[in-house]
C-alpha cells in the first residue's frame, strides 16, 4: 500500500516551523510495517491544496493530511477536501454539539466562526478528536482514502497512534490494534543491539512484531512496533518478547517507555527517601540541568556545584588543597563524600572529566572518573571515552546518571560499555 | 517566479531525519523575497524521484533539490536529473581533480566509487561546494531549472547562500549579491520590534532590504535580508540601515550576527581580565550550561552553584542562616558578593526565583532577583514574568545573562522589559 502525507499552512511551508508532525507521521508508519513514500508541503493556498490533493490521489492509495482544520479562514482543508470529492461540506451535528459542550464547561460561547470546524465533506467518515476542537475525518477522492489531522503537534499524535494507523492496517489487510514498546538503553551501540537482538522479530506469528531502533547518542532507543487483534491479544504476544529483550539488554536499559534516567533516578531516591547533591566539572552543570526542572526533583535535589577547575572544586568543597592532584577515582569520592557532608544529602555524586589537550578532533578523548557516596559508602568509576570534546561531554553526563541508576538500583556499576576504550 | 523545494533520502522520508534542511532553503528563500511554493519529499527510488522532477518541472520556474550526490548507489541525484533532461552524464575533468587533490592533502588516496560525484549531466551549470566532495550544479528540465545541493547541511547551508540564492535572484530580475544581517534581543515583543522599526525597509531603494523576525522566546531575531550590485554597494546602503536599527533596538541588543549572549558576555570579561562565578536557583545550572562549554569559558568561569532552597544556598556561600528569608534583591546582592569572595572570582551573578505555589498553568508566574557583585561594588534587579514554570526559568536565565552584559559594558542594567509585569 503506498502512503503519502501532505503537509499544509504556511508555516511549515515558509519553513518558520520546522516540520516535525511530518517525521512523527513517518516513523510510525514505518514502526508498524505501513511505510511512506511521498512527502508533500503546501501552504493555506487553495489552488496549490487542490492540486496537492489531486497529485496524492493519482499516485498513492492513502494520504494522511496535517493541518489547516482551525477556525480561521486559512484552514482550508474541509473546504477543498470537499471540492477535491466532489461533494458539499455538511454540517456534522454531534461534533457542534460536543464543541458547545467544551466550550459550555470552561463557562465560555463558543465563538461562531468554530462552528467552520464541524463541517465536513458529505459522506465523509468522522475521526473523533479527544483533546481539542479539531476533528479529523476520511474521505475518498477517486480511489485514494485521504485521512485528515489537525496541525496542533499534541492532537495529531494522539489521533494518528490511536485512529490512522489502525485504519490504515485494516486497510492494509492487517492486524488493527497497535502498541507500541520502547527501551531506552546507554552503553550499546546500534550494531551490536541488532546483534544481541536477533531473532527477537521470530518471535511473534507473521511478522506481528516490527523492531527498529532509533540512536540519539549516548542514549539508544530499541522499539518493538506490535500490531494484534486486540490489546489482550497484545499483551500476550508481547509479554515474553518484552522479557527477553529486558534479558538480553540487562542493565544496560536505562528506562522504558516515557520514562529517562532521570526520572528513574529520581523515583529511586524517593522510593528510598533519599536526597541528591552533585559535583560536575566540564559538564557545565549539564547533569544538574537535566534533574533539576523535572516535576518533585525540588524535594530530592539538594545542590548542584561546576567548576572546570579542579582547586575551585577542592575549595567549595572544603577538600585540603595540598597535593596538586589530577582527576581520579579517588578524587571523584572524596568529593562526593565531602558533598553529602556539607549538603546533607543521602547521595551524592561527582563526575569529573580530564580532557586530552590539544585542538577538537575526532580523536580528542577524555578520561572520566565517577564517585558516588551514600550511607553505604563510596564507589567509583573510571572509563575513557573518544569522540571530540562534546561527545566525551554527552558520554561523561549519561555515563554519570547511569552510574547513579546503576547504584541506587543495587547493579554493577563497573559494567564496560561500548564507547569505552581501555 | 515559482520555486519549489525537492527533498531526496530515505532517512528524511522515513522520519529518522527531522527535515531542518527544507526549513533553512525556504527561509532563506522567504528572508530574500523570493518565496517558495511547494515541497516534496522522495525516498533513493529512481522511479519516485523522476515523477518528482517531472512534476515539480510542471509547477514551477525553478527547484532547488536537496540530497542524492554522495558516492554510494543510493545517491541518484546526477543520475535522474540526466534522465529527466534527456542528457547523458559526462564526467567533469575539474571536480575530479579537485576531489583527488582534496584526498592527496590528507595523505589518502581518493575511493573509486567517489569518481561517480564528477558524473554531472551534459551541459549542466557547474557549482562549487568549497567544503566538501559533493558539487552542485543546475539544469534545466523543460522550463525550469533545478539546482542540486548535497544533504550534508553545512555544505548545502554554504552553497544555498552564496550560490543559490544570487542564481535565483539573477532569474527573478533582482540583484544578485547578497547579506544577511542579524540583530538579537531580549525584552522586546515581536510586535513591538515592528512597530519601532517601522520605515527601516524603505530606507534602502527598490525594496532591497527586506526585515523579518524570527521570534524564539526569550530572544528576538531581526533580520535585514539585503541585496545589491555587489558587497561593496551592500556595504554603503546597509550601514545607515543597521545604525538606525542599533538606534531604535537600542540597549536591547544582546548580539548580532554569529554571536550570542554568552559569547558577548565571554567577551567582555575577557577584555576586562575578568573571572566570573555563578549561583542558580530553579534555573538548575542553566545559565552555567549555557556559558561553560564555551571555547576559552575554562579559563574565565570559575564555579557555578545550584540550588533550589535557599538554606543549601546560604550553606554552601557561607553565609548567615539566621533569618527565613526569602528571595530578594538584598539576598541576591549578598549572594553574590559572597560568591566572589569564596571563588575570587572578578565578578559573580546570582539568579533566584520565586515561583508562584499551586498548578502549572499560563497564569503562573516567578518574581526573578539578579544580583551582581564586582569590583566597582554590587547591583540588583528585580523582575516579574508570566507565563508558566518553564517561560519563567527560560526567560530567568536570559535576564540573568541580560544584566550581567549591561554590568560588563556599562549599560542600565534596570530597563524595563515588555515580558515583565508589574
Amino acid at each position: 500500500m503506498r502512503i503519502e502525507i501532505l503537509c499544509t499552512g504556511d508555516e511549515i511551508l515558509t519553513g518558520k516551523t520546522v516540520n516535525t508532525n511530518y517525521s512523527y507521521i513517518a516513523t510510525r508508519l514505518v514502526e508498524f510495517g505501513l511505510g511512506v513514500h511521498w512527502g508533500t508541503t503546501v501552504g493555506d493556498d487553495r489552488e496549490s491544496l487542490l492540486l496537492a490533493f489531486r497529485q496524492a490521489a493519482e499516485r498513492a492509495d492513502a494520504v494522511i493530511v496535517n493541518g489547516g482544520l482551525g477556525p480561521t479562514v486559512d484552514d482550508l482543508s474541509q473546504e477543498v477536501a470537499a471540492q477535491a470529492a466532489g461533494v458539499p461540506l455538511v454540517l456534522h451535528e454531534p461534533w457542534l454539539a460536543r464543541m458547545e459542550s467544551f466550550y459550555a464547561r470552561r463557562n465560555r460561547v463558543m465563538p461562531a466562526n468554530n462552528r467552520k470546524q464541524a463541517m465536513l465533506p458529505e459522506g465523509a467518515e468522522f475521526i473523533d478528536n479527544p483533546i481539542g476542537t479539531a476533528c479529523g475525518f476520511a474521505v475518498d477522492v477517486g480511489k485514494t482514502r485521504f485521512y485528515f489531522t489537525p496541525g496542533v503537534p499534541r492532537e495529531m499524535r494522539r489521533m494518528v497512534d490511536e485512529q490512522i494507523i489502525p485504519r490504515l492496517l485494516a486497510r492494509a489487510g492487517m492486524r488493527q490494534a497497535t502498541r507500541l514498546k520502547r527501551f531506552h538503553s546507554f552503553g550499546i551501540g546500534e550494531s551490536r543491539a541488532d546483534e544481541l537482538l536477533a531473532g527477537i522479530e521470530a518471535m511473534a506469528p507473521d511478522g506481528r512484531v516490527k523492531l527498529g531502533f532509533q540512536s540519539h547518542y549516548p542514549q539508544l532507543e530499541t522499539k518493538l512496533a506490535a500490531r494484534g487483534a486486540d490489546q489482550t491479544e497484545i499483551d500476550r504476544m508481547l509479554a515474553p518478547i518484552e522479557a527477553e529483550v529486558r534479558r538480553r539488554l540487562g542493565n544496560f536499559i536505562l528506562a522504558e517507555d516515557g520514562a529517562t534516567p532521570e526520572s528513574v533516578v529520581l523515583e529511586a531516591l524517593r522510593a528510598q527517601g533519599g536526597t541528591l547533591a552533585l559535583a560536575e566539572t566540564l559538564t557545565g552543570g549539564g547533569i544538574a540541568a537535566r534533574l533539576a526542572p523535572l516535576p518533585g526533583a525540588e524535594a530530592l535535589f539538594r545542590r548542584g556545584l561546576v567548576a572546570r577547575d579542579l582547586g575551585q572544586l577542592r575549595n567549595a568543597l572544603g577538600l585540603p588543597e595540598t597535593d596538586g592532584a589530577a582527576v581520579s577515582p579517588a578524587l571523584a569520592t572524596e568529593a562526593a563524600t565531602a558533598l553529602c557532608a556539607r549538603s546533607g544529602a543521602s547521595h551524592a555524586l561527582a563526575v569529573l572529566i580530564a580532557l586530552d589537550d590539544g585542538p577538537d578532533r575526532m580523536e580528542t578523548g577524555g578520561t572520566i572518573c565517577i564517585g558516588i557516596a551514600d550511607a553505604r559508602g563510596s564507589v567509583s568509576r573510571e572509563a575513557r571515552l573518544l569522540g571530540g570534546r562534546e561527545w566525551v561531554r554527552l558520554g561523561a553526563m549519561e555515563l554519570g546518571l547511569d552510574c547513579l541508576r546503576r547504584r541506587l538500583l543495587g547493579l554493577p556499576v563497573d559494567e564496560r560499555i561500548d564507547f569505552e576504550r581501555r
